[in-house]
């Protein structure tokens, strides 16, 4: 029998309350627990105060089986998570030897002092078990009261990664039968949300009443996220199916599914047409290239790009026309191919995008307004230029232009 | 009399509970707020569901001056915040027509069909005010009930971040007496929080009791946040005396304060030396220049750099040595010394900065292991070059390397 499972997310921490950082851990601890087929019933931020951590106790034990929360727990005196914890479930703090020995080599592997504040790290209370950090200094803890798990992680995001995937799910998935939670997610590039949902009116209304579509919009995509919310036989198959019948009424726009990213699909496509690509970027400023070589293996398909900001450097190394800039501009459809094609000749690659607009806020004008850019896309069979219109601020032109300009790449990629 | 106001804040949407998407708009707003003086009381996260809207409304109404939320205000079926809302707070739907001008108007100006799902956002509760949303199609709304006001904004970024700009500050502002937060933030680059802890422990162990210190870890840099958490009189000047006395006990390593960047420090002073950058990156594979063509303005200080991943690009387009290349491999000091140079003299700047290392997760040697980097930077008085060795996975070795490699230019501008 499996068991429907409510876990309750937080992140404590005063830099979280101000804003001074973004709460990323609560996502990437959501995703893991919902892909386990945990249901998340709320996720929330207090201030590092042992009355805000005593009071997210109270409200969560005997009300969910799960409470996973990070942060407070630094060699510093501002982190008062552990010394809470131990208070609330009334143990005392004692030295763990296997924890104050992987302190020991994690020190003299850095080639770092193991001062005594770290030392103070492998003091943890003695009612709690404990998850050993391979990654930093302040292992998990699991306490357990009333039927609610509760397991505390660091704060530092690469250290509750490791903790997560190493300890944090093999032991749930271990404690607690669990049933599974079906979702598809369809990824569409390149219509805004009010434009896809006149689209897909007929096909949405004629959804199983079972089933529920979300609308995820971010900068140039929206994801279409189906969930089943009651299961049924065949419901894993009926949600495939409902995925395949929206290409052919959102042709070119669906790139990938479920946690793909656009740039991985990109890479995939490369690698199986055995090619490189490069890209000559002008407003985008290195982003395309960083979003390529942010995937691991990227080596294999990239060989390289140039951001060009300048006229001089746009017909030095990318061979444009100084007459074609003069006249034209370098927002311009000429000049964004010759750049496309100047790159892919300088790498030898086998395609290329080049971009060039006006991210803002500076620079536009009643002719060329802040958010015009041209794309081009080159291939085997020759280049392709665009013109867009985005509407964004810089950093979302930036982002749209990003999921522009490979989705344009996708789509000749898949035609070779 | 300046009041002491209290918000929470509540972002809705089932994408945010399964961590499809990381909760930025939370953070926005909570740091719009504090800078006006509100403290957060807590932050939440819930689905999309009626009774978790109406359990938040029971738990912040006539407990915070403030609940402000984002979420669920999109013209799909899903959304369902508005007739929510409209049924808490009793009231009925009805046209607003200056909202359907608004809606009209966007639609015209976009070149797109203003359907009868985006007529809908016309409708708005008749017990509210509203707040225009210029970006988008759905305005906010303002409720009170029992000395509680609540605000709904969309959930998309963009929207929200016009709409908090625009519209909710400056109603806050009027509407709420506001006392003074101070802060002081110090940024500081290359030290590990354990490290930094031990060097500034005696300076920590002065200060007044009034003032709280918090260290915050990112990849690269830790923020050194004071907070004045009872007011006295000079509080001001004595945050601004103690970050002051930082510079001797960590020299090289502070490079800003409170919301500078790091990108926008080293803008600043190329500005200021009326010269320009460039890059030459191997494993950072063009991050360095997305971050400084990421600021408004950039392009004053910035004419262009190269990506290179492979040997042949790192040979042909910046003149490194082959022979080096064979023998000691990219990631060696001939290399990325050459490569510095050689961008420095390909976009004719007055200075540069290259890196060449092992990103991760593949690629290391017992030699070369993960995370080792060489970064070069060159000047108009020479090129340094220097080998580091991080801990991380590829993103963070990226950003580290980000971080690394502009703090050492930063230092070579203010040596200038």
């Amino acid at each position: 029998m499996t068991q429907n499972i409510q876990a309750d997310i937080l992140t404590i921490g005063d830099e979280i309350l101000i804003g001074q950082i973004v709460d990323s851990n609560s996502a990437y601890i959501s995703r893991a627990l919902n892909r386990a087929g945990i249901r998340i019933r709320k996720k929330y931020s207090l201030g590092d105060s042992e009355t805000a951590i005593r009071e997210a106790l109270n409200e969560a034990i005997g009300k969910v089986s799960l409470l996973i929360f990070t942060g407070g727990l630094g060699p510093t005196k501002d982190d008062i998570t552990k010394i809470t914890l131990n208070n609330y479930f009334g143990g005392k703090l004692v030295k763990n030897e296997k924890v104050y020995t992987m302190l020991h080599d994690f020190f003299t592997l850095a080639g770092r002092e193991f001062s005594e504040a770290n030392q103070g790290q492998a003091l943890v209370p003695d009612v709690c078990a404990i998850l050993p950090n391979t990654r930093g200094t302040a292992p998990g803890m699991v306490f357990e009261k009333n039927g609610t798990v509760v397991i505390s992680l660091p704060g530092v995001p690469y250290e509750m990664e490791g903790l997560m995937e190493d300890e944090v799910m093999p032991f749930v998935e271990k404690r607690f039968q669990l049933p599974p939670v079906l979702h598809k997610t369809i990824l569409t590039q390149g219509l805004p949300e009010s434009v896809l949902m006149e689209r897909i009116k007929d096909w949405e209304n004629a959804l199983d009443s079972r089933v529920k579509l979300a609308y995820l919009p971010s900068p140039g995509l929206v994801r279409l996220r189906l969930t089943v919310i009651e299961n049924f036989e065949g419901a894993e198959n009926y949600l495939n199916q409902k995925a395949a019948e929206l290409h052919p009424i959102l042709p070119d726009r669906i790139y990938g599914y479920d946690t793909d990213t656009m740039e991985e699909v990109v890479m995939r496509l490369l690698q199986k047409n055995k090619a490189t690509v490069s890209f000559a970027e002008s407003c985008t400023g290195g982003y395309l290239a960083h979003r390529l070589t942010s995937i691991p293996g990227s080596s294999k398909v990239f060989n390289g790009s140039v951001v060009t900001y300048g006229y001089d450097a746009k017909s030095k190394i990318l061979g444009a026309s100084k007459e074609v800039l003069e006249k034209e501009g370098a927002v311009s459809e000429t000049i964004v191919i010759q750049m496309s094609e100047g790159v892919k000749k300088l790498y030898r690659s086998e395609y290329a995008i080049s971009t060039s607009g006006i991210a803002g806020p500076d620079g536009g004008t009643p002719d060329k307004p802040v958010g015009t850019v041209w794309i081009a896309v080159s291939g085997p069979g020759g280049t392709r230029a665009k013109k867009f219109r985005f509407m964004g601020n810089r950093t979302r032109n930036i982002q749209m232009t990003f999921m522009t300009g490979f989705n344009l790449l996708r789509l000749m990629l898949e035609e070779e």
